[in-house]
């Protein structure tokens, strides 16, 4: 399903011969229309890759034809040659699709500096049959969003039908997951009819409440991407509250797809702060306590460890009285008003963690989703590049 | 050595019975003057522990007479009675030594929520043996570091000759070091005359470039505490300029001596960020670099992947041009103007790891130490509550 779940969309995924697995390994989403409005949000890091620095400009006036994706390499920090790479992928591809370079958005994900002849050959090469395997199917959707996968286990997508539209969409992504986004890589197809600045004030806040707070190991990658393309094939003007709710649950259930299979996970943890002030101090407690190595490792040797949470508390700016914090694991209050209360050995642990955190210093509340820190996280990160 | 290197000064290292180890955990440093000039920087956590709490009191006034020291429990978020506990060892303490409670300052490092009575009362029975144990030799000096160990490997101390005066110190920590300091207690001591304000101005300059620098693991303790006491034994008025060189050596040794026992490091880290426009940048840049899991987990594996550092240069607010920055690892320039220059392969790995940043923006440089991040940090984090 995922982006041909919508009508006027066509999807491939081939292979250009990247990957040293032989696996499909490039890309395209075309948005056949009528409508081509497009709206995107790109990685907050300031070292950004050649495909950003590309698709930045060419979604900003709100059109795109289509989008091509390789893993395999990250064309980040790979020089002129590199941007050159994206410019001539876009081009080749409007030359085929009969459109403007401009209207072809460009992602790549995999090791940053890989850039070079041995990247941009094969990516030039396969782009004829990538677009002539291009389809409407479902079949073709599922190949897409497998294409994209680099150390992911299972292809991520998401459906929603709305008021005589859909929505439909696929990420990529298992490290680097954090603010501002992560190596990932996220298109999201619709046929309402939404001009592309409804488009954005609707991705906006979907992104806002769902990737942005996925935060697995606090690494902010330079290749994060999110874009969603309307076709208008319905012909449907969808309704922007209902879009917008529609949207953000897909953006919710891609993110919690890429919280499960994030790299050597063992722990799937959900970090809740009530009681807070203001919404954006609950995503701060929450995301400092996401940060803390010590609480990760104690949750991966199942140590409800209450004091590695207020001590991560404390290094916030966030409206609270130190004396007066209760934080439950897994529903059990092993500390309330910052001492000790119920019994930790009562904390029973399985897959799923929540961590629950009340400041009682107001009526907000926000969770933020990360992963422990586990022996599988060192011997990815450690023993192979990426 | 350590603190008895100093004349006016007295130490003990004895066993109150809170370490299941049976080992030394109750130190105790007493400052026979004739001055009993003090100053400290604590934690910048805003849950503080109780110990913290009330030596911020204690030695708001820059004056003090001993420093109570024990492993073996926190002594954070204990409640009310945890804060009692400390009063009541700082009361007991100034009682045997014919002074005022609010002349003595407490230290206490270990798990988090363990102050109960099986906290309390070893400590106060203990008190008058550890007080009739402090000797001024060097062995007592010796001591008194071994017993504030927790899961250090060795003692750390460290000493320097002025003109005319001494200075020594010891220190314990091996996790949450990090800015603002971190599990680590910290006691200097120095028989020059030197009055607590001046005290106060050396020791800020002393530790915001040595243990502020010190980044090993990004998690911030809410015990941290660094002491610097001058009995004026010498009665040699120290020059401020030589002083504050000489404790900043100090600092810098103990520094390197946390950074080398750091919990489950493989190799230790240096980052150096060159080129900056202010110092202050350079160290932004240079944490952000030492915050990195993925980082980290690349050095464990000895892979030298410059993509991950510079993805966490582009995460700070430093000046620099993206395109501009170059990365050596152990003097290997394998990033030069943000493309891949040098063969990693040609960069040989040992025990000690220094990655240079050059962000060509300035004259300002600066390093943070870390470590790897390795199974055995995982293991002993997640195996082990502290």
């Amino acid at each position: 399903m995922s982006v041909t779940y919508p009508r006027g969309f066509r999807a491939s995924g081939t292979t250009a011969g990247l990957k040293p697995s032989g696996k499909t390994d490039l890309a395209v989403v075309v948005n056949d229309g009528p409508a081509d409005a497009v709206a995107a949000v790109y990685t907050a890091n300031r070292c950004k890759a050649n495909p950003v620095l590309w698709s930045q400009q060419a979604s900003a006036d709100g059109t795109a034809r289509a989008v091509v994706l390789n893993s395999g390499g990250a064309n980040c920090y790979t020089g002129d040659y590199g941007y050159e790479t994206t410019e001539l992928t876009a081009t080749r591809t409007a030359e085929l699709l009969g459109t403007d370079a401009s209207d072809v958005l460009v992602c790549s994900t995999g090791l940053i500096g890989v850039g070079g002849p041995e990247f941009r050959e094969p990516i030039l090469d396969t782009l004829p049959a990538a677009l002539e395997a291009a389809a409407e199917t479902p079949e073709a959707g599922a190949a897409a969003a497998e294409a994209i996968m680099t150390t992911d286990t299972v292809a991520k997508t998401a459906t929603r039908e709305g008021t005589a539209y859909r929505i439909g969409g696929m990420a990529k992504g298992a490290g680097m997951l954090a603010p501002g986004l992560a190596t990932m890589l996220v298109v999201i197809t619709t046929d309402a009819v939404v001009e592309s600045g409804d488009l954005d004030i609707a991705l906006r806040a979907a992104t806002q409440k769902t990737f942005d707070r996925l935060d697995t190991d606090g690494c902010m990658s330079t290749n994060d991407t999110v874009i969603v393309m309307s076709s208008g094939a319905s012909e449907h003007q969808a309704d922007l509250v209902e879009f917008t709710r529609l949207l953000t649950e897909v953006c919710g259930e891609l993110t919690a797809q890429l919280h499960t299979d994030a790299e050597g996970a063992g722990h799937d943890i959900t970090i809740t702060t009530r009681g807070a002030f203001s919404e954006q101090q609950a995503v701060d407690v929450s995301r400092a306590v996401a940060r803390s190595n010590l609480f990760k490792a104690a949750v991966f040797g199942e140590d409800p460890n209450w004091g590695r949470v207020v001590a991560q508390v404390g290094t916030t700016d966030a409206e609270f009285d130190p004396q007066a914090i209760d934080v439950t694991f897994n529903g059990v209050p092993v500390c309330v008003g910052s001492a000790p209360a119920a019994d930790p050995a009562e904390v029973l642990f399985d897959r799923r963690v929540v961590v629950e955190i009340d400041l009682h210093a107001g009526n907000f509340e926000a969770s933020v989703w990360t992963s422990d820190l586990t022996h599988d996280y060192v011997e990815e990160n450690s023993a192979y590049s990426s």
